[in-house]
């Protein structure tokens, strides 16, 4: 009874010469960055923007009908729980949500995660999971028969996050390969910087520039992992001249909770690198400013109305690579 | 890709003699009582009794199939969110829901109300938001570029409650113009009751009768306003007479919460104008009680039976207002 | 504009030679274990198998389309409470839901329980409601016009997991007379256990043995019932004999709970009877161990892979019993 076999979806099934029936990588779960290599991101980035024309009442609005998705938040992130649920609600699916599942009666009471994930797996037909513990998802995913979506495990991995910000890349730029790339902030603790720096190293020709204040300097283990894949990367403290060069500027919130009781130390990280009109003055025309959101002041306001403020479209990305990820999971390519 | 469009909804939106195609008052947003006059306010209540005649399944219960609601509720008010989200729902459409968005992550970290606005929008339709601070909704309004609806901002406005407070008596009274109505209990802090005599005032022969313990009496404000409107009103000390006089007798909770630890004030206030068997005894046979509800004991349980306790009818009609200005933003009149 | 009369549907309603209609037993809530005789279980548990069929977008899929749930949760139960909403929304229904309504600013404020159901009667079609406090169910239930769903008030009643667990017996074992069950654990507090002891004394040839440390034994009531009932019953310190013998094991939780600071009476019965591999090696080959989830230690998880473990088959047929009964109150038979 799944509407995705229906005739009347075929205007968005058959995609004809880009069809991907029979492509080599089934998606089973999606539980980090390093499941996915450049052909599989092609193939949801296309799916992606199929589903930036899915219209109300169209029989695209009507894929998932009749599939309900559970959202297990052990940590609220309104954000990217209504971005997922408003994906799986555009597609005609249904929602069930927990706002704290962390409160969960049974966890209060001990039970296992592995325990949860097998009753709720009896009520729904995929779970997304956001989890305080790193691995969380991995360990759902061993558990659950149906298929289950990380939306972020504490330090560990938040992989659609990652698909979102290199899908707003080539749909701002065009391309991944031979590209430009200052990630700026706390490079130390973003998640987000991280993953990105990892995906982009599947690209060719990329360079990546490292623009961070000194406490929050992004870590050995991803330079040396570009150094390995050949990517071009370097330091520089002058988001001037970075800005200048680059097709993109990945901005990053100081995250204030890094710091404990060093206020001095937070304060003084917080106010070194601002995109502002400045920084607009030099950016090329064709580059684009991004950022995770939420931001502070790390981003002025006045930047917003800039058409190379791409931060909201980019959370609107967010939206079309979680549709596209839930039509794989449940009715694959 | 909307319904509204939809030819067999003709029956709901051609509505031949009362069509509105072209009313000069296109409603955006619902931000406050004083976006409403006269000819609005019979346009929006025609279109809520139709929506009292929205049966499942008929077409016009699909009026808003597609459609996607944030609510977004910052404070938590279960009765406003669950009055919102059934309309949305009876109509067709879907909800995006947050109980309390005030421990949503991203405000927790000093993101603004208008960038979560500005993403809340790339999820969803229409947003109903519930805040704390007074104009919260206006600059909510000012960020979007989809209809806001006020679900009430802190000390400032509830302009959905308002609507269906002066759609009740029209319902109950069966006119607007000539009428008499009594408003008893807190009158200073109730924000029902002041929006409701400043819509009043927008009728003719109104005659408003105000009855409070001395602590919690109407305020200057609204009394200067009224009589600048030429509308005739008095204060009195006796519910018994007022009640034998008026059409509408409004009764509201003494708000203990605003008499911090001066219990004696707040007891001796509470008690003071108590709707009972006694007042139904002098009360015409046309004439009803109203009530915003919760309620205490200012109306003692034995008037529940009564058909003049029209305060539960009144809670419904929430209902049916909401749907119909659901209805008006998304798909126009 | 009800779905269940739509001639579409006939192949779920018309159940031929099980048709219901004309039942004796009307369904108008679902308030406590009581209520239910052996042919009112028959009718239910012939329903809840058809609900095993509903299929995505099939006709049964739509039975409660229009249909709306109000979950009104005064305690926490995430469980139960995305079991009913998954119920309703397998069924093409619609839910209105609260977490955690005890702090509902209503209720917070004063407002009665009956007052909040008869507001939230006129934006619903039916109410399941988790209270606190016993008898809660029955006090809304007099007050609503609507149908209403005890899922459990505090150390009273909690009729659906009555049901589910009778229901599952006899999915798994094929009969509810002449069976031999052994409840196991917390067996003076334990809700389950107790409607589960009270229910299979409706059927013929019933054998029960309560294997129960001895802070925690059945209590003399349900013991007198058994007996008052012809229902021969045994106490037993033996786990291993007492599975040997019965076709089914319920395994409950000693609740932690219960035991305040007395920590050493606490490990001591948590400790005592534990269901293991060497409880399934004398376990019949068609016996079946049940709990009615979440568990600790009390099964241990190298059970979990023998298809005799049936805890989590029957944490799903929760959901088909709770379809079953959305189904009854708001369609009939």
């Amino acid at each position: 009874g799944c509407a995705c076999g229906s005739p009347e979806l075929s205007s968005v099934h058959d995609t004809g010469p880009h069809s991907f029936t029979g492509m080599k990588y089934p998606l089973e779960d999606v539980l980090e960055a390093q499941q996915f290599d450049r052909q599989l991101m092609s193939g949801i980035f296309q799916v992606a923007e199929q589903m930036e024309e899915v219209e109300r009442n169209s029989a695209g609005g009507n894929l998932l009908r009749g599939y309900l998705m559970a959202t297990l938040f052990y940590e609220p992130s309104t954000r990217t729980r209504l971005s997922f649920e408003s994906a799986m609600k555009r597609l005609g699916g249904e929602v069930l949500t927990t706002e704290n599942a962390r409160e969960f009666s049974s966890a209060a009471k001990g039970e296992t995660l592995e325990d949860t994930i097998r009753t709720v797996e009896g009520y729904s037909d995929i779970i997304v999971l956001r989890h305080f513990e790193s691995g969380a998802a991995r360990r759902a995913a061993a558990a659950a028969r149906i298929p289950v979506i990380n939306a972020g495990d504490g330090p560990g991995q938040h992989p659609t996050q990652a698909l979102l910000d290199v899908y707003t890349i080539q749909r701002e730029i065009g391309r991944l390969d031979n590209i430009k790339v200052g990630l700026v902030g706390d490079l130390a603790n973003g998640r987000t910087v991280r993953s990105l720096a990892y995906l982009l190293a599947k690209y060719d020709g990329v360079k990546i520039y490292f623009v961070a204040p000194d406490v929050v300097k992004m870590k050995d283990d991803i330079k040396d992992y570009l150094t390995s894949r050949g990517v071009d990367w370097e330091e520089s403290s002058d988001l001037m001249e970075v800005a200048s060069k680059c097709d993109v500027v990945y901005q990053t919130r100081i995250q204030r909770e890094r710091f404990g009781d060093k206020i001095d130390l937070y304060n003084k990280a917080r106010g070194k690198y601002i995109v502002d009109k400045n920084v607009l003055s030099v950016l090329q025309k064709h580059a684009v400013i991004l950022h995770p959101l939420p931001r502070l002041d790390e981003i002025t306001l006045d930047v917003d109305v800039d058409p190379r403020a791409a931060y909201f479209r980019q959370a609107q990305n967010g939206l079309f690579i979680r549709m596209a990820l839930l039509k794989l999971l449940l009715c694959g390519w």
